[in-house]
């Protein structure tokens, strides 16, 4: 077993005068890494812009953008189950593609037929870039460098976008092998669920076809961090061999550790490691993703908790992450996704900016070294403010705002924030339900109290500013009029002529408490009720 | 703050030579506790034994049945609201009780008609002892060191005990008076439920009356280790209020913390500080009863988490807990409770000898030092062998073989063992429920597979020897053999002929994993359910 630290810089600066493993006794300080995080999909370069834009200027403007807009790490993402650039060692997402050929083509004909047209404009794009000779990522993250943002590479483990399709672009040889070999991770069931068709990490083969593409980016790309997504998508193992599988993933990861710190010599700087993982440390271990074993064993420099992809997650675990971080060395970052949905399988709207610092903000105050950001490009979100009448949810301004602002709890917490109530979007195989929403009136019982209570992450204590509580009822809700509300035991009556399903309940700042809010809803006597939405906004700073 | 470390060993030994502060920076090493521990309510013995038989050699035989039957630490507990022993500090049981007085007299008339007679009995066998001017902790402490187990006390922090009833022998003065002054808990929900009914640990005179206790026990007893009974009744804070109640606890404990190694010096031996706290550690943290973070600080050299009281938790995240003490130099024990419970306010039963065993061995497995029973006491369960005619469910010799094999892994693991499925029976306040059962036909969805999913625990894998899944399903359940049920994605049909609302699946040894299974009911055309209860059977080893 490797000791607990792991000082990639010792190894690097000691490489010339002492064998790599002697050096790894030594104390390990934390790397260096800069937030927030930006990673970028696979896919947005090529949706946003045109085959005839694809030149190095477009792609060195895109990382322009990102640098002016306050993100201090990109991570730009390498592959689906194809790579999105000119691969020797994996098949590019244009191989197979025909571009004179017609739109009933293998890798076009099972689409939705409004997909067409931009799988054709994205797959033209990449192609054209490959073959003007430029590497997408290697010119990424050499603007980086010059615009002194951290530069890192994403691999996705195991992308399954598209897998219910017979044929698509983004559907790898690989994968339709061994799917056509009935060689999934959970075929039993019939298949009519996403992740039941992912590959099976248990097996060498797919170990192997991974490690072929995360160390040819070692080997072609000067990066100072690799990043391996194990978030895309999640289920990596038959159902019930997670935890031996997380053993043949840990084993693996050792190899790329191993390659990282060869890079880091070759290189003359630090290649660190990062890993993305569920938001709940328990959960990652029993999905075989177990990023505090990762990093007490040294393998690991970055830990991205962070939720799946159906809504962010305004609930993670930070403190229990950070003390198991504790002594590693490993950096921790808090993940944020585009999406909010405060009940599963219900309406879902995109972050807005005070959702976003109202996600953030708790991140940072209890623990986390660092926020990351998931599907946030900002060059849609840029986009958004021109592209119809109505008002848009960002702007150029407020982007540069709350981006800036994320890179510390100090500046976040002065910005308007808006917190609220999700769930965890991924539970490992039998872990049993735990969403809030909706919550409804529970008779009083040996267990539990009458009526309920949710509980709300709000990090840092606003200085001086009162805040307002927001619920929204159900449609079959009665006389939510009559319930009382109660935040941290303290009733707060609804400000007066509420209208519609939601009610707003003004919270003096004497209640508030650090770090997070307790919410009760009693009972009245003819009433009944079901909260879709419960939300505490806090106004900014002056 | 205190450094992490905290030697009391090194403390006592250097006692003489240097002040104790600077003892502190040492290397902490683990104490020692062995176990099974077992932990002794303020009642029970004056329940079964009566006031004839109360001598200094009815207390010696308790003590060494309790050796006999596997038991190596044994704690008892002191007090409820008032003290069980003659306490200058705190009322006992017996204050306000008039033995020659009527059966309406005020602790009394509120009781159940079928409590008198028992309550009498045991006030009076209490007083007994105390006008026979034997101390029963003092006296069981000495016959434990004469036995050569370890003892401890313990002091329950907030017993709610008959709270809902106006008067009790159970009721202290201190009590009745915030009660009365409408200075308890959560008085705000009417105070129906119980836990509202706690006193408020945010007040300085609660913090005071409990430590008054404590100091008593440091100053009077020679212990070997002190237990914090947080978990008698866990809810100590305004709603919404833990966290920062939880630094008043934290800052509370340090004043105990000093008392003990105070008292260390005093006896020349260490005299350890234990906890008990919720089954999760965020959990624990989210109640204000941080274990983790008291382990971390050095204040505490046991961490029990463990159930309430409704059931056992089969599912402890033990892995969990030890890396969170790893380092800390404090001792983890999981706790075990005598009830056994599926489904939240279904139908519970006692635990048999199987279960204790199933609960148990990953305890030990996942990571926990020792197991931890409440509301085991020997003596009630070796007298049921003879209580009735029916089979019953301990007999002396299942109990010795049990507490004895409840020393170690290796020995648990030999005993036939029965895993269960529960549920986490303490939440923090606003913390969504996650029971596992009843467990039903979900439809499929983008978050999640048809059917359901099931975890359970279950520690080592058993060398070579099958097991057998069994399921019960509720009463409404609609053609459960045509249901298709996999172990960790292998189908395991079920025993053909099965009777009634059960059915068992017989599991191939090379079909189990290594600490968890996940079952899973797939779904089946015209086919509906509810599991009930769902545990898998390992026979012993040969």
């Amino acid at each position: 077993m490797r000791p607990l630290t792991r000082p990639v810089l010792a190894a690097v600066l000691l490489a010339a005068v002492m064998p790599l493993t002697s050096a790894r006794a030594a104390t390990r300080t934390p790397p260096t890494i800069a937030g927030p995080i930006l990673n970028l999909d696979s896919t947005q370069f090529f949706f946003e812009h045109s085959a005839a834009e694809m030149n190095g200027e477009t792609v060195d403007a895109y990382i322009d953008l990102v640098a002016r807009s306050g993100i201090r790490t990109f991570i730009t993402c390498v592959n689906a189950q194809k790579a999105n650039y000119a691969s020797r060692v994996w098949e590019h997402d244009w191989s197979g593609y025909d571009p004179k050929g017609p739109d009933d083509q293998p890798v076009l004909r099972y689409l939705a037929p409004g997909a067409i047209a931009m799988t054709r404009h994205r797959l033209e794009a990449a192609k054209r870039l490959a073959d003007e000779g430029i590497n997408l990522h290697a010119r990424m993250l050499a603007r980086c460098r010059q615009q002194g943002i951290g530069a890192w590479v994403s691999v996705r483990m195991n992308d399954l976008h598209d897998c219910l399709l017979e044929d698509s672009s983004l559907l790898s040889t690989f994968y339709k092998a061994h799917r056509a070999a009935g060689q999934l991770r959970a075929p039993y069931r019939g298949g009519a669920w996403w992740a039941d068709r992912g590959l099976d990490w248990e097996q060498p083969d797919v170990q192997e076809h991974y490690f072929q593409l995360v160390t040819e980016q070692l080997d072609t790309l000067d990066l100072d961090g690799l990043e391996l997504d194990w978030m895309r998508f999640v289920f990596h193992f038959r159902p019930g061999h997670e935890l031996e599988g997380g053993r043949i993933i840990t084993a693996w990861m050792r190899r790329v550790r191993t390659a990282c710190d060869q890079a880091a010599v070759r290189r003359g700087h630090p290649v660190l490691l990062g890993v993305r993982v569920p938001s709940r440390p328990e959960t990652a271990r029993r999905c075989g993703l177990d990023g505090a074993a990762w990093a007490r064993e040294g393998l690991v420099d970055l830990v991205v908790p962070t939720p799946f992809w159906a809504t962010t997650d305004f609930d993670m675990p930070m403190t229990e992450w950070q003390r198991l971080l504790a002594g590693t060395g490993a950096r921790l970052a808090g993940g944020i996704e585009i999406r909010y949905q405060p009940v599963p399988n219900g309406p879902a709207v995109m972050m807005s900016p005070e959702l976003t610092v109202g996600a953030a903000l708790p991140v940072l105050h209890d623990g986390a070294d660092l926020v990351y950001l998931f599907n946030y490009d900002p060059l849609p979100l840029e986009r958004m403010t021109t592209a119809n009448g109505k008002t848009p949810l960002w702007s150029a301004k407020s982007l540069g705002t709350v981006f800036h602002a994320l890179q510390s709890e100090a500046a976040l917490a002065a910005q308007p924030r808006l917190h609220a109530v999700t769930f965890h979007d991924i539970r490992a195989p039998g872990e049993p339900a735990d969403n809030p929403l909706p919550a409804t009136d529970t008779r009083q019982d040996f267990q539990w109290p009458p009526g309920c209570a949710i509980r709300i992450a709000t990090g840092p204590k606003p200085a001086g500013r009162a805040a307002e509580l927001r619920i929204e009822y159900d449609a079959a809700t009665v006389g939510s009029e009559k319930l009382r509300v109660f935040v941290n035991s303290t009733e707060c009556p609804a400000t007066p002529g509420g209208h519609g399903p939601g009610r707003t309940y003004p919270v003096p700042n004497a209640v508030l408490q650090d770090e997070a809010q307790v919410v009760e809803v009693v009972s009245a006597p003819e009433a009944s009720y079901h909260i879709v939405r419960l939300e505490l906004f806090i106004p900014g700073a002056n």
